[in-house]
């Protein structure tokens, strides 16, 4: 039988309406989780579903999920989130709800079997950019604690890449292969605040002079553990403070991703092993603590086999990467068997009006969801309900 | 005749009384300007020189004032503050001016001439530390502006060093050369903010890392123009600050003290200079400002002699400096012949309630004072009011 097709058209009219919400004259998104802006676009989704002959439900996070009627109670879950940044982009999480709707909306009008194995799904508050939030994947997390989550038996996530790996590698697609572990450590040193004026320099226990000589170097000591790791010093501050005092203590946090979890122990030896050995020259000790881990997601091998056998099937350019950033498939992987797709972020810019992807990758990735739906659907049917076989997803014990 | 002797008793007595206004357990004083200490402060030094039948008044600006009955209109002025910074010590300061008092009391009972020529001081606010300070020098400066300067030919201050340089020579006593200049630059380093997840190193633009880079080599840049220079780097923040965005703006102030004008300038040259390289390294721009400038201060030649001849004839271990830190001196030098004379202070702290000095070094350089106010005045005698022979100080134009 002929290959079965999304409508381009239909999947780029429906990204220019829900951009409608919150929409900014710079073409970006003010889309807040919560926001009058955002439960407009829920409501509008729901709508929309309803009006191509699909159901559609809201749970009480806020999630909003749709599926064709006479759906069963084994389904492979797609999605992402409709919240945004504040002056967020058009694409970040849309895309991959307005994707899944196209998918869902083809396999229905056809007929086809995949749409009664299948969900998708709008969460709630991935961003966390509310000052209220409690720091994002809300509605993902919230679904994988609900009884609910019995009826999903695994997860895809067609998303931007957020990042310019993509553009420079010349990617058109990519198979995710896991999310980075990020680790956040507070670096403080501390010597002796003094006189910045009558302390000659060899007198000093300069607390700042020690940790900036550690900062200017953490990024090659980084990259001398492995040319995956990336890491950021995002804040950094001196005390007291004043011009006119020698800092007594001093203080960064070194944020580090890396998709090994050896990778982040060992940076975070390296980085405090030389901060240590500074510190001595100046006259200063170091203190550290981990304020947080987030481990290593690894996607599941059997989705990962699937993807990748559908994106080569493209005939395009596709590669395999880590997403250095973090996503509902993050969550949902430690639950059910999850896989991810990127298509490029035009210049690697996201969280901004400027984000951009051309329409024909776009079209192209949601064919690609569709692709592996149907793939999915094949391979479920082969093996039963026991999963595992050949390029279907592994079933998580 | 017999060589005068101040009573090293008496000054320490002083000097100890003194410290009971605003004094605490740990030894050190909290004698703020303009708090109930600092007032209680100088009634008790007003009705103390009253007590030795000498004269005491205080301005509209809270200087003390005090001189011998009869005294002429061509005065040599000793003096110092006897306000501290909180949780101070009890000689920053309060050394010169029990010293002054000590001096005056001596010459007047001994009937000496020197006491008719003489005015001691101590001035308000020097220290600058309450919240609502213009700045520190409140004393001085008002007198400087004030039409009674006239009566003042010349100025001369007794401090403790507040820094290490005379310990570690071995001086017990300095002529001070004058004092350091002080500039204070804002540098600023513009970047880009950027995902500190998916942004690789290559495409950053790291305000943060260009700033720290500088600031990590900021002393060997300082001491390469010169051995006699000391800066801090006392604040540096990053912004956002925010430890997943990659900094898009970094700024901190660079203080530069130096005892020559072009050490100054060549010192914000040498920094700026990498600055700019290390920042087009990372794809940054630089921002400069020059936030404030305090000329260095250089005393007048006729006095530094004179001084420099009564230390050396002490026959003890003494030398000359610059002073690192401001001083009440550094005003009047503007106006009138000035010189100051420094004593050790014990590991160079200060603003400190450890803040020592051996007593009979505090003894000896109140016994110098003397032994210059003296040689200043056998010198006006020679030279009649001109001013500018031998040893005497030349007059200011």
């Amino acid at each position: 039988m002929n290959k079965l097709k999304i409508s381009g058209k239909r999947l780029l009219d429906s990204l220019d309406r829900l951009s409608t919400f919150g929409g900014r004259p710079d073409r970006g998104v003010d889309r807040l989780a919560g926001s009058a802006a955002d439960l407009q676009a829920r409501r509008w989704m729901a709508e929309h579903l309803h009006a191509q002959g699909l159901e559609s439900w809201t749970d009480e996070v806020g999630n909003v999920f749709g599926h064709a009627p006479g759906v069963g109670n084994s389904r492979l879950l797609l999605g992402s989130h409709t919240d945004t940044v504040p002056a967020g982009g058009r694409l970040d999480g849309a895309y991959g709800v307005m994707a899944a709707m196209e998918v869902l909306t083809t396999l229905h009008e056809h007929g086809h079997p995949a749409a009664r194995c299948l969900e998708i799904v709008s969460f709630w508050d991935e961003e966390g950019a509310r000052p209220e939030s409690s720091g994002g994947m809300v509605g993902s997390t919230a679904l994988c604690r609900s009884p609910r989550l019995t009826l999903i038996d695994s997860y895809i996530e067609l998303h931007i890449e957020q990042g310019p790996r993509m553009e420079e590698a010349g990617h058109e697609l990519c198979v995710v292969e896991g999310i980075v572990g990020v680790d956040r450590h507070l670096i403080r040193v501390v010597g002796e605040p003094n006189h910045a004026g009558t302390t000659p320099f060899p007198l000093r226990k300069d607390a700042g002079r020690a940790l900036v000589r550690t900062a200017a170097v953490t990024q090659e000591l980084l990259r001398s553990v492995h040319d995956t790791v990336v890491g950021n010093i995002g804040t950094l501050t001196l005390d007291p403070g004043a011009p006119n005092v020698v800092p007594g203590a001093a203080q960064m946090v070194l944020e580090i991703r890396a998709p090994h979890e050896e990778s982040l122990t060992r940076c975070a030896d390296v980085v405090l092993e030389r901060a240590r050995t500074i510190a001595q020259e100046e006259g200063c000790t170091v203190e550290h603590r981990l304020l947080s881990h987030k481990p290593v997601v690894d996607f599941d091998d059997g989705m990962r086999a699937l993807l990748e056998k559908v994106t080569l099937g493209t005939g395009r350019a596709a590669g395999c990467l880590y997403s250095y950033a973090g996503h509902d498939a993050g969550v949902m992987s430690a639950h059910v068997p999850t896989g991810m797709v990127f298509v490029p972020s035009a210049r690697g810019v996201s969280h901004s009006p400027r984000e951009y992807t051309p329409e024909h990758l776009l079209v192209q990735g949601a064919q690609v969801l569709l692709d592996a739906v149907i793939a999915h659907a094949e391979a479920r049917t082969v093996s039963g309900s026991s999963g595992g076989a050949g390029a279907a997803p592994s079933a998580r014990v």
